[in-house]
């Protein structure tokens, strides 16, 4: 397949608007589709030059697209795609950007019409605590990883369209199974969600006002969307227990080292942490 | 007393270096004296525009100032307050910048000589992953917090000195007692550095390339440095652990909803994390 020029993105937000205003600006689409239930909404990603033109009609929307992203919650996308592909073109490609794969991908295995529309799952680790088109950022994606998860059914093809869409767009794309991702991000984004979230649940109110910029930042994504991520952590709340009993047994010595007064243990533990976070960087 | 014009500082590194500047570039002190053990990062202090003279040696470096800020880590904040009473002048005030406050300020409380230089205990909520003078910024304290911890013993008019010297760097001055204070901290900056800390050594080492923009910002004081956070959790651990004990519960909280999938629970769980993030703000 040729470069797609006629991009279609269901849910015009912060990625499916970041995603459409590169695309415009590195003149990547000679047409990005936006296609939303809010009219009002969406006038307004065409304002803010996130598309060029908008649809509240789904198979209107998708019928001339070569490439189809379906931005929409994790819940949804499995539903999505299959309207997506009732009205694509039998050439058309399908994608998503869901924080969970496997679900996805397994529903979507060998669910849509023989011979039509194809579908292969990505995720692209960007995001924000922020929602919303009015948040997208045209860079959203530079320097970022995608994650595509082809399964044995995946045309070869398919997936360099996709690695070379994503890396059009300064993302750098690794390719895992629906089931890898899956543990992988429960560890580095869905369980670092939760713990944040109990942080700042635990502060006590009356004491917000000595917070300063540590517990600003290690709580920071607590503040993003709640019906978004019930989702992400529900769909995947296997790898995340497992992620979480993981992350209970560090937590249990750093309790030992603190109980005992083992300042020898306690820098030991410090330094393993200083050490990940050292290998990642800023 | 009137607004101090010599101050000395004793530890010029990310905290001193930064007063010393703000003073500097407010033109809010006429000399500021450097006081620390390596003459070569003093010369890189005074290069820097931090301070106006350095000396190695503590005795020469109060005796003339009217304030004398203690920048030094946690366990050498009472014997570094000691030896500057020895020598600074009578009139003279002795804060310093610790994390903790109750040891210090239990240290010292009455044991220093009759008659000369008051100790008074601040705690500025500045500071960075990064440490070191090449890091002080003249605004550190700009919008921030600073603790004053004074006791029965403490006179008036130094808390009315202190204020005055931090709201002049652009703080924000609240008043707690010493018990208080560590209380406080511990939920709002000591344990949510322990939990960056087990956060990022749970992580697997190679799944650290799917990290994205939420695991960097929940991590990131698990970059600092670990002999600093080391004495401030050791030093604090009897409030640590009882944060640590809260914290506990509400991720036990997390763990049932996931367990369950209850999935009204987990939403009420981020809405209570989301509701003391949304409270503070960025």
């Amino acid at each position: 397949m040729p470069s797609p020029r006629t991009i279609a993105i269901l849910g015009v937000g912060l990625i499916g608007g970041s995603i459409g205003r590169a695309l415009l600006e590195r003149q990547l689409a000679e047409r990005v589709i936006g296609i939303g239930r809010n009219a009002g909404r969406l006038r307004k990603a065409k304002d803010l030059g996130l598309v060029t033109e908008t649809t509240t009609k789904l198979a209107r929307g998708v019928a001339t697209a070569d490439l189809v992203i379906v931005c929409t919650p994790v819940d949804q996308v499995v539903d999505h795609v299959r309207q997506v592909a009732e009205s694509a073109s039998a050439a058309a490609l399908i994608t998503d950007v869901g924080s969970t794969k496997t679900s996805i991908v397994d529903a979507l295995e060998g669910a849509l019409p023989a011979g039509g529309a194809r579908f292969l799952g990505s995720h692209p680790l960007a995001g924000s605590e922020k929602t919303g088109a009015e948040h997208a950022l045209p860079d959203l994606l530079q320097g970022r990883v995608v994650v595509l998860t082809p399964t044995r059914t995946s045309l070869a093809d398919d997936y360099e369209t996709l690695r070379k869409f994503w890396e059009s767009l300064g993302a750098r794309v690794v390719r895992r199974t629906p089931a890898a991702h899956d543990a992988a991000l429960a560890a580095t984004s869905h369980l670092p969600h939760l713990i944040a979230s109990a942080l700042a649940a635990a502060t006590p109110e009356e004491e917000l006002e000595l917070t300063a910029g540590g517990w600003c930042d290690s709580t920071r994504i607590a503040g993003g969307d709640v019906e978004l991520w019930r989702q992400i952590l529900a769909d995947n709340r296997g790898n995340v227990l497992r992620a979480l009993e993981k992350f209970e047994k560090v937590l249990a010595s750093f309790r030992a080292a603190l109980e005992k007064d083992d300042r020898a243990r306690l820098a030991k533990l410090l330094e393993a942490g200083k050490a990940h976070r050292d290998i990642v960087g800023s």
